[in-house]
């Protein structure tokens, strides 16, 4: 029985987090933190009533490691790297759901985040949580950065592709379509309810933090630099992000072609279906799932893939690289 | 043409009156007011872009006067009749989307508003904007109380049964379910989307501040005080009201009997039709509509009406009082 | 491991329980049938991709029986009555999701589905599956019948009520809301997004089919017949049912000794939850919880109870069930 | 006064060309056709309950041709283009909503669309309806093509580029977003609510319809034949489309640039507003703009575009093409 702590607790990552470790037979929840709140969970996430008792509390670093063996930390960048380091230190394995440990370079860090690195030696050391791509680090590892929302629908359909030399690094471009739950819990007015019901609207055209996340891994996959064009949609739906990717083939492709390079590369993955069919975000709604498929369109190969955001694409991968960092099966409490 | 101003104009009934009003042949838009905001207003609501230039402006009462003569009031609750007796003094019309003039009694105002009231001497004086009910007090008026769109949704369907006798004033059931936009346009957790989308909820039940609205008009009908059970639900969609009513007849009526009642009192009115069909709030989405009809249900009579919050339960009807008032085609700008 | 088919696969409620028991570590599903589709079930399904490799088959009752100790069936009314005894007589259990079973009288069931009954004999001697109040029925039962979405929101929290005579079995209004999921999988005007999206509507009032088992079981748990009022609306969202019912107090009540009533009546039930907040669809949803509360407004009592129309109002009940005549623990696969 | 008719009445196409003729202070509508529905219009729209009182009819191309003079035709492709040729012959003007005539080539039609053109000879001769870009030619034209909404949202911001060489033909991405409603009135398994509700999908990748409609006009803009990649999506709301295009500049370019080319290509046209902010869908919803921007990024030029794909992307359009071959004020009813 893994005693875990999750940090900042009142957001929806943090939610769907709980609940996937209510299914989990190896975990038990033993504190939730808020610095502005202190009822009872269910109180704050009215569809916990019933199913877990513990209050939000508002804790100590000592106090959290003398009470959990793994925190997932929902806190916002740089708040996170402030407090996990002592975790570390306090033998705590951690989850880092914030984009703390994302990224190699504090440059780039404070480039996009506009904050100095709280932490930024360990930069550059810790692994990025795609167990599909980088498992072998992850086992071992003592703090994963779990990745993006936004990252993972564009890293998984393309690294195959970028490392099999199939398609050009340059010129990638990549449309993609977010729930609103993407942009948290906090009201604001673009999330407000009347305001993004019934409307599909591009943000931070160039300009989402997202973006050099993207470029690293896809820059590794490459085996050198890139830079990709990323378009995120605001989307009127509660979760699920989809991505159209647009790339050029290296040399003349066939459908099959690409769709046998991913099917190859995933096929042991648990989490990874390459489908033949153009995949919906309701189709992997409330599940780990990633469903891809690609085309080729005139000169362009395209990917097309989809995920939940709050799972696949934040708290089901935390459990995920829980479940590899403390050697239980990579699939409990996610099926 | 007729000058008329809009103070509180960053909300959603400001942005559909201005819409209305465009429209309207006969009115020119001189002012828009803001405490907040000093945007040009197609900032604040895009959809107005191209379509009207003025900015917003934190004017006073005198300069209002002096620029406009008729006032649509959306300001909020107290702080529109503290304006509302100098614009009155300065010979402005005006048309007042608040609830401030709308009941009888301070002191029910009080108890309901928990202030108050800043006009109190007014109060009993002021027609109620329901022109299928108080035209002709309407007509003369200089201040007109819009009313609320709840009570639109329960006093329409109900008055012509309760004139008549056919419905017992007492234990009358009022289930509402309004679309989002009705909680207005300053964010917050319930209005959230990913809080209120996928879900529908009950909300204030025995506490909105139209209950006492509703009260007053269908008491007047009945010509006895009543007092009903009002039940609003937020509904997942941006517009409408649908209110489900159940009362008691006096005597065993049909719905054919119950219909043609109906029929007879709105024949004449170009904004209430009394349908046979089960109406959905969609078929009045972006009209000044309200539809309704009739049910016999073991030993109730059920009335079903919908309109929308937006038009027939703001903006609109505040065109029509406007209409009414200044000597234009009740309909102009509304069909 | 208990071998189980589900009849009648491509429907939402067949998706729902594939799910549920994909989950289940005591169960094995070896067929899953259809008249129409032949595809394997992650066609039909695409969510289930990577999950389920069966094919939709069109199987004999013989066929069937020789592959599943439990079956499942999702049959539309009068088809499964037709194929149920022969299940039976093979020694399958079986838990029916469609109406035929759910009613005490042939003639009842003739007058509201409108053709003769297929197993007659049957009816009246199995127990409806509402573990929370038949629980003792369902444990030995080799026929479950279980119960309609609509009235789980019903009997669920007036049965305590009733049963302690707290409030009179006359004159019980039940205003309910449902996603459109419950209207079924098959493409019909009604649920055409452009049509229900963005609109709520009653429909069928005073004819809906659940109405005789809502009637049914209120009257068992009154001690006399009663005949309630019913409202269905359809809301825009996939799923979810509210129901706000009306009912005259026996006595004068405060809000607290209802809700006392309640909580004492389902203390120890897992998935019924006694709140004091008002419950929205949503924090339900995707589980086989029905949240419960009440309030005393002017004379009546109202409640307030919500659940998920196709988890704890079809396929979860349906687990629920099958745990129990299996001897599983009652919650497996549901939390 | 006008007289028309509106032919294939009981689509989303023809509501909203009826809402909108019925604000035209110079049309009677005399005559809408279907050869399913005999009911009175407002039967099968409820919408127009009180608002018009025709019955659908299943008429002649005579009979329509003795109570119109302008024909809008909302009939399916081939189907549109064998009723023209007749009521162009007894001297009655048409505007075309089917794909009829918006293609040069039979050839390219036939591909397209799977049948030989039913008058083939006129294909190259009629206007495209596009009043900003062939105005000239619409004025005295007898037939009208009305254009499709997703061209709409692509060739509006793309021409301007295109004509002044700022952009490459070759290589241009269009990443198309649409609501339900462009998919028309008739129930599908696609537009089932429970389906498409909470999802967004990629459908007919290279091969939606409208591909080569928007290749035709663009390869007429920029002088020489060109074929763009064209990747539309499914979106869970009613009306809208949104179109992310991905262009590469043919030299160094700035926004405020493009943002200028675009600004004084359009500066007088009523309908369509170049913006500086990101457009949702939303802010132009219910009416007949389009709002056009533009961002550099990177190597690319990108346009976003929004339409309510019923007005600008059909009915809007039509009126505003009656209007120039009427020779009414080109924005009557459409403001």
């Amino acid at each position: 029985m893994t005693k875990v702590a999750i940090l900042g607790a009142t957001g929806y990552t943090a939610l769907e987090l709980i609940k996937l470790l209510l299914r989990h037979p190896g975990t038990e929840i033993t504190a939730l933190t808020s610095r502005e709140e202190t009822a009872p969970v269910n109180r704050v996430h009215p569809s916990l009533t019933g199913r877990i008792s513990l209050p939000m509390e508002n804790l100590s670093v000592k106090e959290i490691a003398s009470r959990a063996e793994c925190v997932f930390s929902c806190l916002p960048h740089t708040a996170s790297a402030t407090v996990i380091p002592e975790l570390l230190e306090n033998g705590v394995k951690v989850v880092d759901f914030s984009a703390d440990y994302r990224l190699d370079s504090p440059e780039v860090f404070k480039k996009w985040y506009e904050a100095e690195h709280p932490d930024a030696n360990r930069l550059g050391k810790v692994p990025y949580g795609l167990p599909e791509l980088f498992r072998k680090s992850i086992i071992p590892a003592k703090l994963v950065a779990n990745p993006g929302c936004y990252p993972t629908t564009a890293i998984l359909p393309l690294t195959p592709l970028l490392r099999e030399k199939l398609i050009e690094p340059s010129d990638i471009i990549l449309d993609s379509k977010s729930g609103v739950s993407g942009g948290g819990r906090k009201p604001k007015l673009n999330y407000h309810y009347p305001e993004c019901n019934e409307s599909i609207t591009t943000y931070k055209i160039g300009k989402h933090r997202h973006l050099p996340e993207i470029n690293q891994y896809l820059s590794l996959a490459a085996g050198k630099p890139l830079e990709v064009i990323f378009t995120p949609h605001l989307t009127p739906m509660d979760r699920g992000i989809l991505t159209t990717a647009y790339a050029k083939p290296t040399r003349t492709l066939t459908q099959s072609e690409i769709l046998e390079v991913l099917q190859n590369f995933y096929e042991n993955e648990p989490f990874v279906q390459v489908v033949e069919h153009l995949p919906g975000t309701k189709e992997v709604a409330f599940t780990n799932k990633c469903h891809v498929t690609a085309r080729i369109v005139g000169e362009r190969v395209m990917t097309i893939s989809v995920i939940d955001n709050l799972i696949k694409g934040a708290s089901g991968s935390a459990v995920q690289n829980f479940n590899l960092m403390f050697g239980y099966e990579e699939t409990l409490a996610l099926l």
